[in-house]
């Protein structure tokens, strides 16, 4: 049984325990959210060891971080490294997009190394077969990806990006309405250029309830995919993608109904002020599913810098109720992510979640702010790196740019304003 | 005569006619604005081979990097390479915020080697020069202060923070509110030591119309401080920061009646959903003169990632109205900032400021982004590159992570979305 039948029949069970403690909430509210769908706890029940992570309203806003190899760097065991160091940087969890070979090992790998739930794209997988055995993407069966979703369920899972709201509708849409960018998703890309080859809907759509067997079976959290996200500032919030949103709504009720756990994926490429727009939207047509949001960058021209521009969307959306924020690298849009990419992603994806954090009103995220606060008030600068989201960069800084004794900083020196107020208005910051 | 002047004369001045072709508006247009005091021109008529630039209401958002010696640091020749790197990086303005020895010599050299406005902050050689001579700041008089700014003045500062609404009845108001952070801002510190220490009220308040008689004659753009900006999120939009405000409102009236142009500072640190509000509450208060915020960073935990914090901070702020952006470099509450620090910071601070001026509808910001949504679909990496916010670090990573003749990115290689859907969608993006 999926974390939300258990929910559905007034079970609380030890991943919502566990998730309460985590959040500091009393288990009855985790299986209230779990129960209404505006939380889920990815958890397969072949995944061992897994540390639960609960994902939605209420809840701190969490963040993923993408590993895995490509057909250009291969190495499984630099991507078990980069897992590892997203951990430690904060990551509360892992999707493994996978591209290069051997992909079952590298996924088990990667799923026994990981205590934080592990996501994939399927059908990343089939295309990648579909090539080898094939020669072509297209020639992929409906059955080929079936039996991948299956595998990797198996295997233990904990959440699949499922694109079902690619269906011929939306695809006339978009040829309708003109887009620079086209699609971006690469698994959207895949599934529509298997639908115009074969001229036949998308079978994770048509098939949608043979999906949902899967899923229940294994308690894999569907997320389903936005396969017509926008890939650049001009194509956002238009016709395709809010009318693949209204079929992942639609989707979204069917999933509750059959007991799978399901969230939904979002953009993107957005302009700073439709950010809140796409998060409205989707908490209205997707009837509060968790939101995940992929940035969103709010430009197109920040290329080695997009983790900031996706730091700018990604905390607006969360401020306005996104749940779930993947992280984006300084690599994205020029290539594969390095270990150090993959820190400074995960550490800036974790600013953007902490900022929304304090607009959610989560008290220990303030409870937080407050110590520095006052350890900054008190010139405390071993608390101060202590409470540092990073405190090995804060540490760094300190030590390089300062001298060893000194009490205040190499900015101001004797002329720090903590310093000189603290003369005149006499008084040390509390102890928050 | 000021811009101003010149400006509620009817008279197009040559700097209103430069600014005009930078915004690809009108020159009437300009004049309109410096009239109304929506756009200030700092240019002060003693900074030869200055490129004026207009800051204010429908035109782009601005960046500032500040520069400055400290006690710790002292090495001119290094501030220089600094003013060097960041206007190359593509800073508006600089401000020289130096304390370190030689003040006179420093901001001379600066102000010869800067084609763009230089803004300093007068109390802080006022300060510094104290120390030297009395052994104390708060021996300072009021008449060393203002021959500093006069001195200033005359060697062509463009633009000065002046913190003229750290008012007596501003710091009952702190005693009453209490704070964890009190006072952050150095000058308002000094002043607030200052009147402490002789119970005496402000006198760059109480000496207002002396400091608008210098500013003046050099056309001094001033740049009303914000002494009471919040030190932490706790601390902010509360009542000693918004008495503070409702001062400098005042303050522009009577800058403008005497023909002096004047832009109003603001916090600080803030909470992601405060930040709109501080940009209505300036816009209003101080009826819309510029507004120059500090960042703000939307969270106090993240020292040596400040530059992120602030860059959410301040394309919500800019989004929301502000004008012009200080920038905020890794180093921030941390030490004085090295060269590879300024870069970073001004480069962050201009994707705020890009992401902001996208919603404020700059007809060149949306073609910009455009031109890489086209350059992106085609594959065309060349163009990507030239066209990125900062070309050296997208070729860095283009180079670093792909191979040289791919037309794709180690990311998704042969399944690249953009050349599926191109296969089956068949188009290129038109150039825009």
């Amino acid at each position: 049984m999926t974390q939300l039948k258990k929910a559905m029949a007034g079970r609380i069970t030890e991943e919502m325990e566990r998730v309460a403690v985590r959040e500091g909430l009393s288990a009855e509210d985790i299986c209230q959210k779990v129960r209404e769908g505006t939380v889920v706890i990815p958890a397969n029940i072949n995944h061992r060891g897994l540390e639960p992570c609960g994902i939605g309203e209420g809840l701190t806003t969490k963040i993923n971080a993408n590993i895995g190899t490509s057909s250009v760097y291969t190495s499984i065991e630099e991507e078990l490294q980069k897992l590892r160091v997203a951990i430690e940087a904060g990551a509360d969890t892992i999707m493994d997009l996978s591209t290069g070979p051997e992909l079952d090992a590298c996924r088990k790998r990667i799923l026994e190394a990981s205590k934080v739930p592990v996501g994939t794209v399927p059908i990343y997988q089939a295309a990648v077969e579909a090539l080898d055995k094939y020669g072509s993407i297209v020639a992929m069966t409906a059955e080929d990806l079936f039996q991948v979703i299956e595998k990797q369920a198996q295997d233990g899972v904990d959440f699949m990006t499922v694109h079902c709201g690619v269906t011929l509708e939306v695809i006339e849409r978009l040829k309708k309405r003109g887009r620079i960018a086209d699609i971006v998703s690469r698994g959207g890309s895949f599934l529509t250029g298997w639908m115009l080859h074969h001229e036949k809907e998308n079978p994770l759509y048509e098939q949608f309830d043979r999906l949902l067997s899967i899923a229940e079976k294994y308690d894999v959290t569907l997320s389903l995919g936005d396969g017509l996200r926008p890939g650049c500032l001009a194509d956002a919030t238009d016709s395709p993608q809010i009318q693949e949103l209204i079929i992942l709504g639609e989707l979204v009720e069917r999933a509750r109904e059959a007991g799978v756990q399901v969230m939904v994926e979002g953009p993107g490429h957005v302009p700073l002020n439709q950010v809140e727009a796409n998060v409205v939207l989707e908490k209205q047509l997707c009837r509060g599913a968790p939101f995940y949001v992929l940035g969103p960058v709010v430009t197109d021209v920040a290329p080695g810098y997009d983790h900031i521009s996706a730091a700018i969307g990604g905390a607006i959306a969360a401020a306005a109720g996104a749940d779930f924020l993947c992280y984006v690298t300084p690599a994205e849009h020029l290539g594969l992510p390095t270990i150090e990419d993959v820190r400074e992603g995960v550490i800036t994806a974790r600013i953007a979640a902490h900022a929304a954090d304090l607009v959610k009103g989560i008290k220990k995220a303030w409870e937080w702010d407050k110590e520095m606060a006052a350890a900054r008030k008190n010139l405390d600068w071993t608390k101060q790196i202590e409470l540092a989201i990073d405190p090995y960069k804060a540490k760094q800084y300190r030590q390089q740019r300062n001298p060893e004794d000194g009490d205040t900083c190499s900015m101001c020196n004797q002329f720090c304003a903590m310093k000189i107020v603290g003369e005149y208005l006499g008084k040390k910051a509390e102890k928050c």
